[in-house]
């Protein structure tokens, strides 16, 4: 890390933190220079990247202000499910989404890939290629079913930044965060069961909920604190629910990290009613600030938390490597994952490991943070300044998701369909309820730097849904 | 392929074919020179190889002349599982087996990895590398559902090799074989249906019908003509049957290739009772003659069949790279396949799809399947030379895995558990049954030539084995 980046970083969280609240004017040049004891070109630098991300703005003969941004953003409000438990549907768009997203020349705002396109994944194809070259009559010969231990043994190491003691033999590896998921749900679950989830949710798990025979009942859940835990008592009470799942940090699509107290009370709820559960960590490692949240698995002393990640979103979508802890059912959970698949690929897991150990992992999530947070403010500025009144939006305290509410009369089913027409994909929001709920909204995603490109396609967005609400 | 290598096809070929029959005398050196048109050394050299794979025997001052082979092994009886649908049990043993092969110094007999150790793979680990090193923004990133299209081209070609004609369009990749199994059976049954499947038959699939809530029916097998049609018939008026599963060539554990005509019908059967068969055809290519058998597929005009396969046994198991062709069901696999693990890796694909391409899978398998061959033979008579009376085999023509029965006193379970001790794995039949049969049996690996280590531990595991028969 550069001395800029340091310095950078350490100005951010302060004006996150409020420590220097909007509108005041932030420190002098040469004061910052001489209190951080480093050179004038670096203060310039840091202030000027800090001007560029939207944090600060500059008054002539003046110096550096706190610029308004988050706070003045209008948040989607408690979101409004349906009040039973349903079966899911919507398979088809989401193959569609999915698959034309791979087309030349598309413009992919619909998928959730992170970037991959940065000097930091370097040393990961070096890796990946020196051991795929030696791989003959080893790694491409023994692969165990619970995983790699080196993999296992530094998943461990991680877990530590989010609370949770964890030993590598508590850990599988599954071949992507989804196979986590869906072995999890079968180990706790039998057709017919119903699941409470956090609502809008993930597609994968709410589609892995109706091909397993589940139903899911979506809990109305707030764009800051996630799922209602009074909404979610109440369903406890009135309906047979076997598991509980939900995505507390960095929220997808909602954007939302759970606060710590409301995660503490969640588990004291799953301990009343004696449930399981399954905690997807997906995007935590891209939470921007700094230390990232504890997960719900770290105050779980039963083991009655499952908790699913991966590194598809940190790393690469195409490596497919996730695991779960899945606590108590680790047996049950590691049969279900031999079912499923037997054993997942060594030659990436030893990449990954290597990759871990060697400290770059932990270079290239500082740079993806700091990145995808200045994505954010960017693009964010760019659905303000472009989308028609009535538009709301999440603000994500990580990852690369933006949650955006249209006018209640823009369909945005019909919106994906005129886009792709034109070569651009987006995800609209039935594909995130079993109930087909959010048709107004859709989900952005913000892992490239947006350019003059991204602001030409998000108008052309925008002249599309304006001509909706015209013909509505 | 070097010239004595072609020659000794050729002639394995003809002695296999009975067109030298078992006893008569081979041409002589010299006339065969001149019939080929190859010199005297390349002769010797074949004949020599002939004699070693015990094809062959020198009788001095006179030639050589074709051994008695295959037809004096003595093969295991039909066999007689229990005649109603059953829950499947063993996961503990099946995860013991797996895991424990994975020692150091272990000797993996139980397990079906096969031999990785030859120049023939070279080519792949150099593709593999090259694509990981350009992998950053690419390979890394994307990740389709359905699979590379490359590797769905290469594997289309291939399938004409066996009869089928098959669009890329046709073929799903999954997560190694058992995902190809796994979601054809998802996408044909649900929970509660009877599943008809062959007897002895693979431990991954008899586990995946008990982890989806299915029941096993085993029809009796026949070790040269595999599963009883007359059986099958019979419990298909019995039993509300909802598909059949078949590994109709090259046999795990059993070793047979049913023959053409059986196959057909058996695809008559299905048709007449309306049922999908899931084909399982992971050693097919491993068959040891050319050309290879046809499958059921490839006689299936209406998209009956969801033939599943792999490059786990034909290049290496940690590549975890197989695939299906689902016929009617292919969009309902599709889905499945989503659900499970959203999509497989790409790296491995791609090199793959290279690899067959570029002409190194044919040339590859050519060498496998005339090494497999020369070590079925050597292991048949190790076993013939060391095992107790009583003792019978299956004479395999393909792949490199043999079922051996012991005197019905043998225990396998207990001598697993006492070779354990000794560092050496085996796979007891139990494995290979929903009702706890083949107790008796053991499944040996022979994908290693065997050597004089072999040996002394093949004696090892004949010494327990009398042991048992003694003690009881």
């Amino acid at each position: 890390m550069k001395l800029y980046e340091a310095l950078l970083e350490s100005l951010v969280c302060r004006v996150e933190q409020g420590f220097y609240p909007v509108g005041s004017k932030l420190p002098s040049i040469r004061a910052l220079s001489k209190e951080r004891e480093v050179s004038i070109s670096t203060v310039q630098e840091a202030y000027q990247r800090l001007e560029e991300s939207g944090y600060a703005e500059v008054r002539p003969k003046s110096g550096y202000y706190v610029r308004s941004r988050g706070s003045d953003v209008e948040l989607p409000d408690l979101s409004r499910p349906a009040q039973r438990p349903l079966e899911v549907t919507h398979w088809d768009q989401i193959y569609h989404l999915l698959s034309s997203s791979k087309k030349d020349g598309y413009k992919a705002f619909g998928t959730a890939m992170p970037e991959t396109n940065t000097p930091t994944l370097k040393p990961l194809t070096k890796i990946l290629s020196r051991i795929a070259a030696n791989s003959v009559g080893d790694f491409l010969n023994t692969s165990e079913i619970q995983g790699s231990a080196a993999l296992r043994k530094q998943i461990a190491r991680l877990a530590l930044d989010s609370g949770c003691q964890l030993h590598p033999d508590d850990i599988i590896i599954t071949s992507g965060c989804q196979e986590a998921l869906v072995c999890s749900l079968r180990a706790v679950t039998s057709p017919g069961d119903v699941v409470a989830t956090d609502s809008p949710s993930f597609y994968g798990s709410t589609q892995a909920i109706k091909a397993l025979g589940l139903k899911a009942l979506e809990i109305p859940t707030h764009a800051e604190t996630g799922i209602s835990l009074e909404a979610l008592e109440m369903a406890l009470d009135q309906w047979p629910i076997k598991a509980i799942q939900v995505t507390p940090t960095c929220n997808n699509p909602l954007g939302y990290t759970m606060p710590e107290e409301r995660r503490k009370a969640l588990l004291r709820l799953a301990q009343q009613y004696d449930l399981p559960i399954i905690e997807d960590d997906i995007y935590g490692d891209l939470y921007y600030r700094s230390p990232r949240p504890k997960t719900i698995k770290a105050f779980d002393e039963e083991g009655r938390v499952l908790l699913c990640s991966s590194f598809s979103k940190t790393i690469a979508y195409g490596l497919r490597v996730g695991w779960v802890a899945p606590g108590q059912c680790t047996d049950r959970v590691l049969h279900k994952k031999f079912i499923s698949t037997v054993s997942s690929p060594p030659l990436q897991q030893e990449a990954i490991a290597e990759f871990i150990e060697k400290g770059f992992y932990e270079r290239h999530l500082r740079r993806m943070r700091a990145q995808y947070r200045l994505n954010r403010d960017r693009m964010i500025d760019l659905v303000k300044r472009t989308a028609p009144e009535g538009t709301r939006i999440s603000y994500p305290e990580g990852s690369y998701l933006l949650w955006v509410e249209f006018p209640p009369e823009v369909d945005s089913v019909k919106l994906g369909k005129r886009m792709e027409q034109k070569g651009v994909s987006i995800a609209p929001g039935v594909l995130f309820s079993a109930s087909g709920k959010y048709r107004n909204f859709i989900r952005l995603n913000f892992a490239q730097v947006p350019d003059s490109q991204t602001e030409a396609t998000f108008r052309q967005i925008c002249e599309e849904v304006r001509q909706l609400i015209a013909e509505a």
